[in-house]
């Protein structure tokens, strides 16, 4: 009889869940479910009382119910007897965490918290903890927290801290009432197999937990607020996991609601992002991975633990296990691409996409593709969004040099892809020049799609790319967990060798134009220098006036 | 009787006539006429034969055919006898020349030059003449000629000793039968009044004519090529006249081709730019007269020669006999906010413009009003056609800094006015530095109908601006120039102080803006700095690779 494991992957808006054979990787079903409530930033549900900016929440039960929709849905579609499904893997947002009773009871399911925003689940993207993070930040910065460093420097609003330290200062109630916080991801796996792990993912790179130090000291909790003293000791207390290690069984409860057998092994979870890493067949050192989408995020693994300047994270175990996991990041890229597409593009344009019923994208990407590299002239910095690897800075805006009065779309166009992919090589280099070896480059995501942009990215890295075949990368990296949980396989390396699919595509770079793209590159790092690597950059000067 | 003159206004397109009541400057008719083969830049009238890129002539014969329609025209129009008529004045585009016969026939008139492209006009904007101008460049910064730095440094390719140079180097036998050259403003009153004068603004600013110095040395051309040292002794022969010396009286058979009365002054003439500033009621020094069109000619008067960097020119008796007149430029205005309007605005614009009924420049006029000075974070070199005062450097490019994934194309627009009222108040603080007075500021020319953009002029300059009323400020000059070879008036300045009408109306700096503004110049100045005092410019190393 063939075997089969679950991969649930927790999104933003919606659930999905893959079924997959365990010897060949095929996915045999796929069911997707939106949350009810989706993302909670207007008002909470149940009341017409407005959230204040920045919020962004998420209902638990809206995590279970899509699971109730989305298992039976895949068991039925494909056939396959509940009994031969032998592991559960989960991906996740994150920092996606909620305050709970001690026995798993979201503080947001009580009738007496119900109306109070901070018993609600802290969604990634809840920014409103900024100011939090600005202390945690200037407290790490004075006191040289040996954890500071390990994250470029910067703690992100979107962490675990900054978000339990908003619920403590706006609601004290809420704060003593939660025995834990608990990450969605871990949060699921308590519900269907009956115990609390952490997993070892989201408390690296969310939670700022290290392997041998562990969280940040109680003393400089205590620095921050006496009443955060013991927030990581108690409420944040459990066992870690790293991901695919085993952390429970499907519970009788769930595996009836599921229509499951009960007993199936769960793995510990791992953030969605990484999961796609393992999903694209990439469990060791020499590959960066890269999740290309609004903006990309960068995954490398290495036996050894060195600093490089503005990543987002480095955490032992953080990938797979046995491995130092290292993420870097770009604020924007395929949203500086859609900015050009809504404020930058005349109608001629738009006319002939509509004619051709292709997108504005696809006749940019045409158009750009006659060009040579460097032939327009133009040279851009990709700040739109600021820059996270390597400055770390959200207060860094765009650039773009070079216009004549015979520039056009399609230049601008082509330009802005240049400047992400010199983003790219830029951390590439960072990576390098840190002693992290870089052999390939491995792409996930949406702009994988856009063969120019592909080719673009090889051409200036100068590295081969390859292109991962899923588009469920996500899904089967939790999948993948699954089967190493479930003892199919030792390890995630060997699980994810039989099971994640080769390379859709491999793309060489172009010497010729690798060639030109260096002396561009040159120029993209003068720039980078004056406009970045100044605390009096113009860059800043404007902002400041705005 | 009430006492008139006319105002011949030859621009590149078309001729256009005004006539002029003395006392009150009163314009009582206008009339105008396109060339019948306006710029000649395909193919020689009566070929097929294609012109090399770069070319741009006219025909002779356009000028004459053109005063055939107008003259008769104003006069039919405004009832005015003939005979109270005591003056013309003339303004041309310059350097505008052609090579004739000693009897001042055109060579391209004659069926046997006729098929000889060298044989025609070189209109001002004729640019093939680059390679020529380039080796005047290198051999006067050898031999560290005088006159050099009183051009910028830079001698154009469209003056008048690359354009003689080209004839001589692609048909000397044209070279050598023309027995001048002559501008188009001196060959027309030539016609009209039967003798050869040179007019001091053309072979000042376009010549390299200087009052005590005279043209460039015989030496000088020997070292170019022996065959042009005699260019300026013998084809550019003649006697000098400053804009409204008399140069002679309408012959006969003109008087009787035009209906006029033979007899009539005719005044020494002037490029079209400059007589603007004196049809604006300029003529003397503290006034900072801008023509704001396509690209922005500025001209400023002192009583002293001295060298401001980047100029295009200085010349005694350039604009008023007895001053100096100082001329600077931007190479590109208008033609930056034309390039965003058909390169960068996205449809929806577009739809309100023609649902309103107006132009997408007066859209996002109006939207950009909405936004305070500095704002939008953006801030911009003006480069995007190189820059004129003061780097003299066609090599340079826009630059944009600031964008983030919110700008719109309301926020650029603004931001590239801006950047081209930064590029003014450059040249402003440049002539103060070099001890040359600006009191006021008056602007003439297509752009001042933008109250937006006038209003940042001023906020930016940080004095008030005098918006010229006359839309006829060049036609009107030489009208003020005839009435002073008339002798209704005894200077050019007397005269305008009666002809010219007062300003439309003044704008003036709003404190609160110009402080910000002057912040933002800061940074404009460091970016100006950076990108264009530097021959290791990343701009120029970017282009490079085009």
């Amino acid at each position: 009889m063939k075997k089969y494991t679950l991969g649930f992957d927790f999104g933003t808006e919606s659930e999905r869940t893959v079924l997959v054979e365990i010897n060949s990787g095929e996915i045999v079903a796929v069911a997707s479910h939106d949350y009810s409530d989706g993302v909670v930033d207007k008002n909470l549900p149940g009341s017409t009382e407005q959230l204040p900016p920045e919020w962004a929440l998420q209902n638990p039960q809206d995590w279970m119910d899509c699971l109730e929709k989305t298992v039976p849905q895949v068991i039925r579609e494909s056939r396959v007897e509940p009994a031969g499904i032998i592991g559960i893997g989960i991906d996740f947002t994150a920092c996606t965490i909620l305050p709970t009773l001690e026995d798993g009871t979201p503080l947001c399911f009580l009738d007496k918290y119900k109306n109070r925003p901070n018993a609600w689940t802290k969604l990634w993207k809840h920014h409103a903890a900024q100011p939090y993070a600005d202390r945690v930040n200037k407290l790490a910065e004075q006191r040289n927290e040996a954890f500071l460093p390990r994250y470029g420097g910067i703690i992100s609003s979107e962490w675990s801290l900054p978000k339990a330290w908003q619920v403590l200062d706006e609601d004290a109630d809420i704060y003593q009432v939660a025995h834990y916080f608990v990450e969605g991801a871990d949060w699921v796996a308590w519900q269907l197999g009956g115990k609390l792990f952490r997993n070892s993912c989201g408390a690296g790179y969310k939670g700022m937990w290290h392997k041998s130090d562990g969280f940040p000291s109680q003393e400089f909790l205590a620095t921050c607020s006496p009443d955060l003293t013991e927030l990581f000791t108690k409420k944040f207390a459990g066992p870690m996991a790293a991901p695919g290690e085993k952390v429970g069984e499907l519970n009788e409860k769930w595996a009836q609601k599921l229509g499951l057998t009960a007993g199936i092994s769960i793995g510990g979870a791992i953030i969605d992002a990484h999961s796609a890493a393992i999903g694209g067949g990439v469990t060791g050192p020499g590959t960066l991975f890269m999740i290309m989408g609004t903006s990309t995020c960068h995954m490398l693994m290495a036996e050894e633990e060195v600093l490089v300047a503005g990543i987002s994270g480095v955490v032992e175990d953080g990938i797979v296990p046995g491995f130092f996991g290292y993420e870097a990041g770009q604020a924007g890229v395929g949203d500086i691409f859609a900015w050009l597409v809504k404020n930058g593009v005349p109608p001629v344009y738009h006319d002939e996409a509509k004619k051709k019923r292709v997108s504005l994208h696809e006749i940019l990407t045409e158009k750009a593709q006659n060009l040579q590299p460097g032939q327009s002239g133009l040279l851009a910095l990709d700040w739109w969004n600021g820059c996270r690897t390597p400055l770390v800075d959200a207060d860094l805006t765009g650039v773009m040099v070079g216009y004549s009065l015979q520039t056009t779309a399609e230049e601008i166009y082509r330009a802005l892809i240049e400047a992400t992919a010199f983003g790219t090589r830029k951390i590439v280099e960072l990576f390098r020049e840190g002693g992290v070896r870089i052999d390939h480059v491995c792409a996930g995501g949406g702009l994988t799609q856009n063969k120019l942009l592909m080719q673009i990215y090889a051409d200036i890295i100068g590295v081969p790319i390859e292109v991962a075949a899923s588009p469920q990368s996500s899904a089967l990296g939790a999948a993948i967990i699954g089967a190493v949980a479930g003892k199919a396989y030792p390890s995630i390396s060997v699980a994810a060798s039989k099971m994640a699919p080769p390379p859709e595509r491999i793309i060489e770079p172009i010497p010729a134009h690798h060639k030109i793209y260096s002396s561009l590159y040159k120029e993209y790092e003068l720039l980078s220098v004056f406009f970045g690597e100044n605390k009096d950059s113009v860059l800043k000067k404007v902002k400041a006036l705005r």
